[in-house]
C-alpha cells in the first residue's frame, strides 16, 4: 500500500502553492510522488476539436493519450478518489489537496490573514502547516518552508 | 480481461473520424467502451498556469484531478500501451488507435484515394475497413457505416 497524506484547508490558505513546493522538496530527496487533487468545479483537460476529445464525445467511457513519454487517462464518469488513488503504482507517496472528508491521514494547513484558522481540529491532524502554531502537541511546520515537512513525512509516514 | 482491438491504417486515411462514429456505434447498443490513442507528437493536455501543470512541473510523477463526475490521470512518465490497457476497468471493449507492433487482434482501414493501402496485409488482419475491398477471405466492412463493424465486433470479439 503506498501511503497517502491529505493536506486540507480552507480556500485562500495557498494549500496548492504550500504543495508545489513540497513536491519538489520530496523530488529533490529522490522520492517518486504522486499528487491527487479534488476540484469541485467541472475542470476540463481536454480541449473542443482535439482527437481525445472527440472520442469523449462520442461516448468513450475512458480515453486515453499515449506517447512514448507520458499520458493522459481521461476517466469520462465518476470514480471515487479512493479508487484513483488505489491504481496508482510506482510512487512512494500520495499527496491529496482537498478530501477534507477523505479517509487519509490530514495536515491541516493555515494562514492567519485567512481569519479562518484550520478546517478541522489539530488533534484530528497528522501535523498542522501554519504561520500561526496553535496551542496543541500536534506536530506543526512552517507555511513558508516545505522542508521540514518533507524531512516529517519521510520519517514519520515512509519508514 | 477485457477484449482489446487495434485499427491501425496510414495516416490521412480518417481512422480518427471512423473511430469516432464506432464508438457512438457500440455505445448506442449499450456497451462500454474505453479508446487508447497512441499520439507519437509531444500533446499536452495540460494547460500551463493551471493546478495541475503546477504539480507537474514540481516533478509530480503522476498528477490527478477528479471532480464527482470525471477524472484525469496525468502520467508524467513513461507508460507502456499494454500496461495502460491493463489499468482500465469497467469497460465491454478497448479499441486502439494506432500500435500497429502491438499484441492486439488488428483491424486495417483503408481509404483508396490516399494510394497507401493497408499497413499491413489483409491476411494478418482481423478485419479490414475499406473503401476498396481487397481480394481477401478476411471480413471487408465499409468505411462510410460503422454499423456492421459494431455488430461484428459484438458477435466476433464480444461473445
Amino acid at each position: 500500500m503506498i501511503p497517502v497524506v491529505s493536506f486540507v484547508a480552507w480556500s485562500g490558505t495557498g494549500k496548492t502553492t504550500y504543495l508545489e513546493k513540497l513536491v519538489a522538496e520530496l523530488k529533490g530527496r529522490g522520492l517518486r510522488v504522486a499528487v491527487l487533487k479534488h476540484d469541485a468545479h467541472e475542470f476540463e483537460v481536454d480541449k473542443p476539436g482535439k482527437d481525445s476529445w472527440r472520442f469523449t464525445q462520442a461516448g468513450a467511457d475512458v480515453t486515453i493519450v499515449a506517447s512514448a513519454t507520458h499520458a493522459a487517462i481521461l476517466e469520462n464518469r465518476p470514480v471515487s478518489a479512493e479508487e484513483l488513488a488505489a491504481r496508482v503504482t510506482g510512487v512512494d507517496l500520495i499527496l491529496t489537496e482537498g478530501y477534507k472528508h477523505g479517509p487519509w491521514p490530514k495536515v491541516g494547513v493555515n494562514r492567519a490573514a485567512t481569519g479562518k484558522g484550520l478546517p478541522l481540529p489539530a488533534e484530528e491532524c497528522l501535523a498542522v502547516v501554519t504561520d500561526a502554531p496553535p496551542d496543541t502537541n500536534t506536530p506543526c511546520f512552517p507555511l513558508d518552508d516545505p522542508a521540514p515537512m518533507a524531512e516529517f513525512l519521510i520519517s514519520r509516514v515512509l519508514n
